[in-house]
């Protein structure tokens, strides 16, 4: 399979009412991702050398999305699904290669899968031709009104029968169609123009290509695949159910991988996170995307970590809040209530309970006290904190940056940092502790008295 | 339907002891409500002229919770059902309309289907004459040993077999008896008067009026519903279950409306929770009783909300958690480790990082730096903080009320604030950062020698 | 049954490649407790004289953890289960009464059914005599490839029939061999030393014992337990299977027990959670080793909590973190994002928000401000922090330990405490309030023109 020999034709022109949304459906994102994004991101590991959006309804968006990414045709109006793929014509002339057709709001196919329908189309059948096209079939649990996929008795696809015109026996099909095709590039479009909208609702119906296939002689394939990868969305409730999909296959392939998730359910991936071995992972993590965690590493439960790198070793939790470009090298620590931001953390360095790091670097070994702030902002601009290796922050200290604490520096308890602070040195702000003797009793009675 | 003509008898006399709780059964709470408000806020939507509450074992718990709402009348000593609902009979003297008779740990059962059966009684049958009640049926995914609904060729009620009593014939019918009836107003008590106690149990039965109606030649008819909306509470587990039933329908509705719920099984809502369109709710968010959330929020991981009310366009968390008078206007961001109690943030405020607010006011664009806290309480008192307009609080700030911070002051990290500060102005307390040069590196060594 | 009758062995010489770990698997939790311990626990209670833990790959990890609890003897190499329990024989010399074989990758084995294969083996059959072993069978709902247990017509245990070997009619049988027996310790060993190797693997199975025994005229038995009970860990995923079965027996005790549990499948607890009566549980509440809740506590939600003891009426959450030796009394108060470490709050402490205490002791009715911090770590030593009772601590106030706050004291906010504080003084450190006017408005034109 070379690069020159695949397309991609995506259809995201519909409505999507049912989602009840000023975003476009196929930009409501699964796994921290746009549902478009996974179907171009499948697409895109067959190398390709052509992505086609279909766009339509909410056109501006998709094409914000997408740009510099795919080409995008528009469907104006929207006559069917035939109709949608017309509309590529321009965009693929003279390609003459496989091309696929997905759509937008049906993000879960896998690259396996689209690979396994190109090697059927290439693969030549008893009578030495290729199938003019493979439809992507499934085995629902629940048949309900798809159309099914008959087949012939040589296993190629006979014909596609819509549920409303099928039999009886037609009915008891269990091997459905998914919409999903890769069709003969130097055919499609001639197939596509022999496409009428004689049907109840006027429409030009992609699955008619199988016919007019057929009727000139060639044949047609089925690839099947498992009914999670053809889930299609049209509706909230249908999006939570394929983030569910997703998820429960990325929790899977974790614990495959070697890390432990003590409550799988409770624990919630990007499309892009990546766990090393003996990785630990409690109850209640949500990574969001962009995370790399290395391996050793225990992620306490109530954990949210989005755009962070972890290391081998480091530990990080309970209610850790780590942003993008926190950094955590080995063995580093990141307690309660503490986030961290754009900030790295060197080895062995801890910031254990409820602080905030932005902008920051935190040298090897130092220790940051309980409830230190890094004043990083002042309103208009980020300044950054530079905290030594082996310093020590004592806690409820404001360190206003730009500031350098220097290496093995010792700052007092409840301190405001304004000034650099040399190495080795200890810095503190605070004013003289004053007593005023029998002032609370006083003050206690003064109260109650009212 | 007028309100004229509807009563309900809700009984509540039961023991309970199963729950091993020291709070009455029927006060236990589900989605923050107590089972017997979800009953009484059924029967309310239809407008009833009177609630009956049958009280008993653990009474002054129940009667002190429906004070003002409801009638009770006791029963004592308990000798079932059919007693029960008969010591309503003075509190509806005169009372001719029609009488739901429902149990106050049965919370789910929905005012459509208490309209139905109120429809269903008012319905004249093939002989012209209306039911002299109906009986809430149900068809479980298991008939376990609950009495089975007998229904004549012309599909009305011919009676009510207890499973005990049941033929193999009859046993093998799937219609149940959920216990909740509607009754004529005019025939309830003279059918009541007639039970006996002949039985093992020596008890009253409520469903022998079924037979006692048919006796006399009245009809009786049958509304099905879900066996969801009659599961009956005994004991914690299903409490438990009661209570996902109920999340599982709430978080479908709040879908079907357009909210986006990344991992719906984990966002728990209350009764009367309200979501705008495209709010984005992600996983592990609890809302307590009293949220409302305009279109557009995202509220995210980990957030906790109660009493809360969030504007179009505001963000929320992760963990945040609002409590109640917590009131974000329109781009109001309340981040990380942040408590919001009884305090307004206006249009676009900012509150970020590991704060605490209570009784204030936070100006329009203010940003209140991490770690700050409004010192609202001396022990005795409640006071208020007033942070004006575009102001900006530094970090780790203490605001120590009664006090006013103008609009666009600008307060220096650390500080204690204690007195009001003018528009525009800065305001600091802080003493001299002082450094005493290498008492680090001798504090360590001194450690070290030990 | 007394001590002097029962013995263990329980094989852990397995690799467990699939775990991908070099945690040695028997070592792995489930519940907080390494599944190895599990197991020993369920024997323990049998009160017996000896457990004899078989290693083999990794064991150093595995003798390092039973140290002074178990024996551990060395199967080395491993050729098989037969071949592992015959490594015990010297460690079992002259012992006389019932082994026990279990697997430390199987933890899930209550010590009621344990119990029950004990008595089935000294209870004599119709002929008079004991059978000379017992087996654990299990009927699964899918039987997959389990050994199927063979039952005579008198309902002993005939024959284990491998998978592999089984007839059309044997496969059939839906009663499964767990592999866990109880065998005559007078005769396990002379059983063992007839097993030979002639099978595809090479390997002296276990199992083969059954026919052994048969084949001296000796009987066997079979006690049947749930599939739950006999679960074993192979990878990850079977771990965190393990983990959620041991999870919803432990809610559903809890349950029943009194607890509510608003969404139990968001409540994790350990192997040792005790919690009273009329504990109320919110969502996502993590229940971490040696955590015990009096009467009558209220867990919110998102709480995590370990080593802790929570007195009745006590009021924790939410997002409250309890570390090991938190230890609060009656009526005591732990409020959001509160870390408390190895520290007594005494009757009606409050703590309500955004602090962390540690090495404390915090008198009774004691109410410290948010944002407090007990400054106990100088980077070498741990030191105490005591708060009398009464005391009032202003907010963001740090208590640099060791330090004593008389009774009755009040702090003021802000204060960084490093010296003893008198019975109902007030004290305070505080840098005067200065104030520049119009400076904040200066400081904003100037950073607009940038």
């Amino acid at each position: 399979m070379t690069s020159s020999d695949i397309a991609a034709i995506i259809l995201a022109a519909g409505k999507g009412t049912r989602m009840k949304s000023s975003l476009h459906k196929v930009l409501h994102p699964v796994a921290g991702r746009p549902m478009l994004d996974h179907v171009m991101a499948a697409v895109a590991s067959l190398d390709p050398v052509r992505q086609v959006v279909v766009v339509g309804n909410g056109r501006e968006q998709v094409e914000t999305a997408v740009k510099g990414r795919a080409d995008t045709v528009v469907q104006e109006p929207q006559l069917g699904t035939g109709h949608a793929v017309q509309q590529a014509e321009a965009a693929l002339k003279d390609f003459i290669g496989d091309v696929l057709i997905l759509y937008g709001d049906v993000p879960l196919t896998s690259a396996e899968t689209l690979r396994r329908m190109i090697d059927a189309r290439r693969r030549p059948g008893a009578d030495g031709q290729c199938p003019a096209l493979v439809v992507l079939g499934f085995r629902p649990a629940d048949t309900l009104a798809y159309g099914r996929l008959k087949l012939a008795s040589d296993g190629s696809l006979d014909a596609i029968v819509e549920h409303k015109d099928a039999s009886e026996d037609e009915r008891r099909i269990t091997l459905c169609n998914s919409g999903i095709m890769a069709v003969d590039g130097r055919l499609l479009f001639d197939f596509l123009g022999k496409l009428t909208n004689n049907n109840a609702n006027g429409e030009y119906y992609l699955t008619d290509i199988v016919a007019i296939a057929r009727a000139r002689g060639l044949s047609a394939a089925v690839i099947e695949t498992d009914e999670t990868e053809v889930v299609g969305v049209n509706a909230r409730g249908e999006l939570a159910m394929v983030e569910a999909i997703y998820q429960r296959a990325a929790r899977a392939r974790a614990m495959a991988d070697g890390a432990t998730l003590i409550a799988p359910e409770t624990v919630f991936f990007s499309y892009d996170t990546k766990l090393g071995r003996d990785v630990v992972v409690e109850p209640n993590v949500v990574f969001g995307p962009g995370v790399t965690v290395g391996d050793d590493v225990t992620i306490h439960a109530f954990s949210h970590l989005e755009g962070a790198t972890v290391a081998a070793g480091a530990e990080v939790g309970p209610y850790a809040r780590l942003r993008p470009g926190a950094d955590l090298r080995a063995g580093a620590k990141v307690g309660n209530f503490v986030e961290i931001k754009k900030s790295v953390l060197e080895e062995g360095a801890k910031v254990n309970h409820l602080t905030y790091i932005g902008d920051a670097r935190v040298g090897s070994r130092a220790n940051v006290g309980a409830g230190t702030i890094t004043c990083n902002y002042d309103g208009f601009n980020k300044f950054k904190t530079e905290i030594g290796a082996g310093a020590f922050i004592g806690s409820n200290s404001s360190l206003v940056a730009p500031v350098k604490i220097g290496d093995g520096a010792i700052i007092g308890a409840g301190s405001v940092v304004t000034k650099d602070v040399n190495t080795d040195s200890l810095a503190v702000t605070r004013a003289e502790q004053r007593e005023i003797g029998g002032w609370a009793a006083k003050f206690r009675a003064r109260n109650k008295k009212k």
